[in-house]
């Protein structure tokens, strides 16, 4: 592997909040994009964090991402929201949508928020894991470009569309789920094409619909459009229940595209000028169940006994969902977030174009 | 295969009834719990079906399952509640967990009730198709009896923790999701032990916490709890995610154990004098975010988008969720549920012990 430049939290926050006011962010919007990419490389989501800034440059330069907020509620109930997000930065209406499905839940036990006409929003876990500031269970949802090829197809027509959900504990972290419906992102398959290393079976099919181990044929085939894709969590077939990870993916688009009206499987960024991205939001009040310090320590004894459960051979501990991610974040925020060269190099080359200067090495 | 026996619904029905009567249970309360058994024989899911009367028999004589409904509702908002279900028949206390739930979203345009203090409640699927009745959107889960191996673990902690996720569409058949969390259920370690053949890699762990192709091993080790069990959709560690089914079991947990102050992990069934199984329903109303039309015409649209999208090489089709089982439950209706030999051999002995006449061969 290559060495990965380190660099400090404040630094790249500042930097990337920079890049986006050059084109027109204002600066609180600005920051909450710039938030959502941080907390993915702090995590550990390398995929999303600021290796995606480009995207976002090149969605405001284009102008389909609408750099000040353009999103608006059309209907509402005192428990649920539809939001269209006319087109504006994802993380920044995503943000707003969350914020309302919070209120709700504190005023009615229940929040349920769904957006339309949005954008990429970054990592699902953001907005689920804002509910914990408020001692709520968050989830968070959201469908994406065509990536994923249904059981027995041969061509994408789902996205990853990742779940989150999380819930406050006591003493234990908090149970942060944040997971893709697909058995593995694109980014594995396109490490593996850089090391020029087999993929393991059972993560994604060529053009002819047949699994493949192939990183470069399955990145050419997708870039081509020729067919082929990731599989859906379970792998090829019915044998290890890839339907069942066809069918979670599917759950996501009718609940973020089909719900609030937005674009749907193959339609997800079909038109380049609006690419109509779903979101679902959802909080739930556990005090409108039980007291929350009873919720709370039955989380932290679920938590110690799974991860109290004896251990597979050879295997140093079990972990709960979540877990990997808060180590991961203390120690980057003591050390620096790691970037690959190639990462800082795209992020010079934007700072340079807008005039905005690199913080670090 | 062995020879199925078939038998008419009305004939099941009104067998299971009678039987499920004799034991003191009112006949709309066994009507409902019949109805939860043999539409999963309708649908396909022989494992939850009538093969498992003899659970419920065992459970009423045993007096860990109440023959009449003592639930009763602890906490509620406009929005949600909190059901006691007072150890009555999960089916029982579920439908009316999930009515109060279709109520609410009616009212609140979302619904959504824990239940604790509960016994099994049959297929998933029973309750979230109850929501397409009334044009609303479904969701039915449960937690169950350890069964699952936590990712680098080597004993069972969760149950197979079942998810369920319904949507009505228009000329195409509803969305129904209807899935366990786990890999593979039980019952298919157990047809292949039966069938003396290894499984395939990947569905379960052996006691040392090692994958194992082994069924007798496999079984052997549930039994008598010496470690092992079923792997989470994804499979063994984390190369093909198994870790993403780990976290999905989890969060049913959450929903259905921790929420409504109910058994979690390896507490449910610890008691044999009180299971405290836990549920968690919800339906949401699309009308309150667009018109139902619109939706159910999108539903429609996503359905034909995957099913019209290209197969791969050698397969026939591709299907949506919810299909196979109404096509099944149509060929069932006509020709009679099937039934294995040992089914209809313990239904025969059920009553007879009951004085309930079987009305098949």
């Amino acid at each position: 592997m290559v060495d990965k430049i380190l660099i400090g939290e404040r630094e790249l926050t500042a930097f990337c909040e920079q890049v986006l006011m050059r084109l027109g962010v204002p600066p609180a919007d600005a920051k909450v994009t710039t938030e959502v990419l941080v907390l993915a490389d702090l995590r550990g989501i390398d995929s999303h964090g600021v290796a995606r800034l480009q995207r976002y440059v090149s969605g405001l330069q284009e102008g389909y991402m609408k750099p000040t907020d353009h999103s608006a509620i059309l209907r509402e109930t005192k428990a649920t929201a539809l939001i269209d997000g006319g087109q504006s930065l994802g993380q920044v209406v995503g943000r707003k949508g969350m914020e309302l499905a919070i209120q709700k839940a504190k005023e009615t036990a229940v929040g349920l928020v769904t957006v339309r006409n949005s954008n990429h929003y970054g990592i699902a876990g953001y907005y689920s894991l804002m509910a914990l500031e408020h001692d709520l269970i968050g989830m968070s949802m959201t469908n994406a470009a065509p990536l994923v090829v249904p059981t027995f197809g041969r061509t994408s027509v789902l996205g990853t569309n990742p779940i989150s959900l999380t819930a406050p504990a006591s003493k234990e972290k908090p149970f942060v789920l944040d997971m893709a419906t697909s058995v593995v992102p694109r980014g594995k398959v396109e490490v593996y094409n850089r090391l020029g290393k087999p993929m393991p079976p059972g993560w994604a099919v060529d053009e002819s619909g047949r699994g493949s181990t192939d990183p470069a044929r399955v990145l050419n085939a997708l870039t081509k459009r020729l067919g082929g894709g990731l599989l859906p969590l379970g792998g090829e077939g019915e044998e290890f229940s890839g339907h069942k990870g066809y069918g979670l993916a599917l759950l996501v688009d009718v609940l973020c595209g089909v719900l609030p009206g937005a674009a749907t499987g193959l339609q997800v960024y079909a038109d380049e000028k609006r690419p109509d991205v779903g979101h679902f939001f959802m909080a739930i009040d556990p005090s409108a169940f039980r007291p929350l310090e009873d919720f709370k320590r039955d989380m932290d004894r679920l938590a110690r006994e799974l991860k109290d459960s004896p251990r597979a051979a050879g295997q140093p501990r079990i972990y709960v969902h979540g877990e990997k991610s808060y180590a991961r974040m203390e120690k980057h925020r003591k050390e620096g977030i790691p970037l690959g060269p190639k990462v800082v190099e795209n992020l010079k080359e934007i700072g340079a174009q807008l005039r905005v200067p690199w913080p670090g090495p």
